[in-house]
Parts: C-alpha cells; structure tokens; sequence
C-alpha cells in the first residue's frame, strides 16, 4: 500500500531563518515561503534529488502546528507523508484494522491540491502520518 | 552539499509490534530485525520507492535512544538522514558557519559501513540530522 515518501514536514518558528539555514549552512535548494491560509502555515520547500522537505511556519491564530510548537519550543519533525494509489482504499484498511484517522475520515485536500488523511499518532509510534494520493 | 534524503529513523518501544504495523496495516516491505550491538540499536528496514524508514528498538544498557524514548514514550521519528559526497567537506563548511557536530566531531562508522556525523538539534530547528557519505 504504502508508495513514495512525498516529505518530511519540520515545524520552525521562523521560517525565513530555518530557509537560510538550509540553503546557506547545508546547501540545499529551497523554495521561496509559500502563505497556504487555507493550511494555517507557511510552507518552504527544499528539493532533494529523492524527496523533498517541507519547513513549516505557523500562520494564523489557527495553525495545526501552533500546538506542537509549545510543546517542541525549538521546532522538530512534525509528520512524514507517504504517497497511496488510492486513498479510500487505504482508508478502509486501515480502519479495518483498528487504526484511527483524525478528523471525519473523509480525505481533505492537502497542501499540494490532492486527497490527504491523517493517522493517529498513538496507533503508529507516535509518528504523525499523512497519506496522499499520489 | 545535501543529497538524497537516505532514511527516516522512528525510534519505537517494540520493533516486532512495529514490523508487523508497518508489513500488514501499511502493506509496506519490511525486512527481518538485525541487531546492531555496537550501536546500540535493533534496527528493520522498510524499504520505499524512493528512500527507507528505519525503526530502531534499543539495544543494551547504553542505546543512543533509551532517552528518547523517555521523552517520547510513544515513540517517535528520532533523525532524518542526508547522503553528502564528501563528508569532511561537509563538516568543515558546518563547523565553519558555526553548527556544532556532535561528539569529536571525526566521523564514525554508521549502522550502514560508511562515514557519519550527527548535527545538533538546537543548530537545526530541533532536528536531528545524521550526515552519511554516499
């Protein structure tokens, strides 16, 4: 079931520093800071020859990842995202199998204008977990 | 200077239970337990299209992930790791921007047979990244 790793997402507070850091000191190619309103967060992203990293910024006074910033004051990788053919279908196996997906289940359309769900943290050793379709 | 994304490391409590979630709830290829003894760690590959997770159970009385897993009892994603081509370079351009390499700052030899060096989280948004020459 599980496809392609589509990212990483990594939470930052200031994302114009976390862009420097990673174009400058690591020598990657970054994108410029993307205001996804709709999300709650600003979105920078950095292509690496296999994947890509996503740094997130909170934005709004809503931001899914304002909470996880509390707790994690210096930033942190926040959830990996796997790629799926078919996203009701993982859905359904997945519940089947006891493991919960936050929100209504029904897929919402992420980031990148495609079907996503999230899993529960608790069900996948504390690792947040997106599923697009690819 | 960075590379391919080379894996994703969960840090997890029970790596047969996490085998068998990953192999059967995600339908993902995950290989047998290798116990790596002086890392300190069990490790299984899940093996993606285009790059791997690890997860990692630890191994004896010293695992570089028992207090990790104190914090995050749960478990949870420990490292992200990039493939460098030279990673002496790496380092001296590092340590010159002035991000701190853990340790002696000479690499090791990591879980894969090659050259390693970990950054420290507080110079990279709360990230910890492992550097492995490709």
């Amino acid at each position: 079931m599980l496809g392609r790793l589509n990212h990483v997402a990594i939470a930052v507070r200031d994302i114009a520093a976390a862009s420097n850091l990673y174009r400058g000191t690591l020598g990657a190619q970054v994108s410029e800071p993307e205001a996804l309103e709709e999300h709650g967060v600003t979105v920078v992203f950095i292509t690496l020859p296999n994947t890509k990293i996503e740094l997130l910024e909170p934005l709004g006074a809503d931001s899914p990842i304002a909470k996880f910033l509390e707790r994690n004051p210096d930033g942190g990788i926040h959830h990996v995202c796997y790629e799926v053919d078919d996203i009701l279908a993982a859905r359904d196996r997945l519940v089947n199998s006891g493991a919960r997906v936050l929100g209504s289940s029904e897929p919402k359309t992420g980031a990148h204008g495609k079907p996503v769900l999230f899993l529960h943290p608790k069900d996948f050793n504390g690792t947040l977990i997106e599923l697009e379709q690819a």
